[in-house]
């Protein structure tokens, strides 16, 4: 088993009148079936039912969405920019929390408007090259994370982690899964812990799937359980992903993971963040003007088909919460760790970035 | 809607050679049915399967489930007392943390033993009456529990609880419910946050069902989300129950419950456990020393219909945590509020039992 039996998440097939191909990880892990999109309400709708999921690999759902909503659009290049951002605002309603989706669209519009003097018609190719630019960065963003967050994971290393920040929640290969995908390569042995991640079961369905196929030993436990294995001293290493990092280096992700970077801290296990530069929203000064959002308490009052909430009891859905950067060990970025967790360090480390990379951010 | 809406958890329905009728909780809350158990195989089952849960209540189905056993023995007081200890060592096999199983027990064969030189068939009956008597001393120690917890509820409070300390999981009236319901018939306003309680969702499920029908606000949460609303300042005092309290006060209750006393701690929050004294275990000095029920990885893998772990991956399903004293702000009892939690207030409490206490207690 390697991570050769990993398929990619999200591809654009084809030319610019082909489509876009993605695990459908609704059906995760009881069938592997792949979606095929064609159009933007298509994208919408898998962004919206989380076919496709993850912070990562939902901005580079938006960009390939983008192009299947203006690739048509190829007499008029003012149409085009301007149904360009319409369908911006369209895909971003989709979902509220992660920025790495209005950041693929920023970019996307920043293609648009430097190609506006080409036509419509090189604009759409553009576009289309952007947005498999977007994903192939992502990949290799990935990978980085994997090779900067190598040296966190001893041979032997037990490691907990929430939610999916894996190989599905990107292009390829992950951000918290990276490390220990780097690390499995390298053949240290390494266990994963994966909280199931109620409400709708990311952990015990999609990152059990993944690191089973790539061939990490993985057990998935309730979120409740992961208190107890703290307490027993089973965990080396907490890992999560991030959907939105904001300035001071607060971080929004999968609802429990606050909760966890607190049990950490009690039991002084280290408790890293692992994230693209994509994921930091500078424009936002800390987590409390991070937007959270709340889904529908059916996730909660019925999401294994059968009703395990009386009717007429209302639910709380909130799908993310926000850890402050200092429960935060260090964040894990394709740049190398940012340790501790403060502004400067965050700054410092952005404003390092290559004009290339300058580019992608869209700064 | 109020209290006179909740029905009887468990009941001996007749004479000597009537049954028992319990709530089933399995069907909970889609259908309100009961399951009536004439023989000591059923109870075990029941048990086991969680037909009847929740510590007080198990200790009322293990004495009710003794008497079921040894009632057709009335020719010979020794063979009686003989399939006695046999029955007793088959119904403790069923759940190994809580103690109050053994103890209803040890109680059931004292009172046998008591009660040798009278004749099989009177000590039929003396047992019939002795596991009644545990049952009604158990809802009086419940509305007492109420009562001695009414003043840590104010008007308008907003408490969080895990699993199902209620009713349900006693003869009635409930442990950590206890003192909601005691100020809900104070009439002043309480809103409930349970948490759902993965693998078998008994907060979702149990708690929700019996405060809804009693008419008390209730609202109901996935585990990972009580941090964040702890983080918001939401939840003024946390109560949970004990399925077995160690002499120093550590205290066994249902998985996740170690993890909200250290979120208590971390934001401040009073936590409380509700019991009644024959769940107190002197016999075990600290907490390591309580047995934790491993329950079967089905509950996690499969639980509500869908497979949700990939097959081939293990899950680990411990059904209990232990939360050290000193993370534990009271113990609510029948007899008052244990505060600190320590070993000397802890056996003064005990100590100052009546000698009806005392007997009721097997000590």
């Amino acid at each position: 088993m390697s991570l050769a039996n990993l398929p990619r998440t999200i591809e654009w097939i084809g030319e610019l009148d082909g489509f876009v191909r993605m695990i459908d990880q609704t059906k995760l892990p009881e069938s592997l079936e792949f979606i095929a999109c064609r159009d933007v309400a298509c994208m919408w709708h898998a962004i919206k039912r989380l076919i496709v999921r993850g912070a990562p690999a939902i901005g580079i759902a938006a960009a390939m969405g983008a192009v299947l909503a203006v690739r048509e659009e190829t007499l008029s290049a003012e149409r085009l920019l301007s149904k360009l951002d319409e369908t911006s605002r369209y895909l971003a309603s989709s979902r509220p929390t992660a920025v790495n989706l209005t950041w693929a669209l920023t970019r996307m519009k920043q293609k648009a408007r430097a190609s506006a003097g080409e036509g419509a018609k090189a604009i759409c190719t553009r576009l289309l090259d952007e947005a498999k630019q977007i994903r192939d960065e992502d990949e290799a963003a990935c990978r980085a994370i994997g090779q900067n967050g190598l040296s966190l994971i001893k041979d032997g290393a037990q490691i907990l982690t929430h939610c999916n920040a894996g190989s599905l929640a990107t292009a390829y290969y992950g951000t918290a899964l990276a490390p220990i995908y780097t690390a499995h390569e390298a053949s240290r042995r390494v266990t994963v812990f994966a909280d199931e991640t109620r409400p709708l079961l990311q952990g015990a369905r999609l990152t059990a799937w993944e690191l089973q196929r790539a061939g990490v030993e993985v057990r998935v436990l309730c979120d409740g359980a992961a208190a107890s294995l703290l307490q027993r001293g089973e965990i080396d290493l907490i890992i999560t992903g991030a959907d939105r990092i904001a300035a001071n280096g607060d971080s929004a992700n999968k609802i429990g993971t606050y909760g966890l970077a607190v049990l950490a801290k009690a039991h002084k296990v280290p408790f890293y963040v692992a994230a693209p530069s994509s994921t930091f929203d500078l424009s936002i000064p800390s987590g409390q003007s991070i937007p959270i959002e709340y889904r529908d308490e059916h996730e909660v009052r019925s999401g294994f088909g059968r009703a395990t909430v009386p009717v007429g009891v209302p639910c709380l859905n909130p799908a993310f919460d926000v850890t402050p950067a200092q429960l935060i060990t260090g964040i894990i970025t394709e740049r190398g760790i940012i340790r501790p967790v403060a502004r400067d360090g965050i700054a410092g480390l952005l404003l390092t970035l290559t004009t290339a990379n300058r580019t992608r951010l869209g700064r």
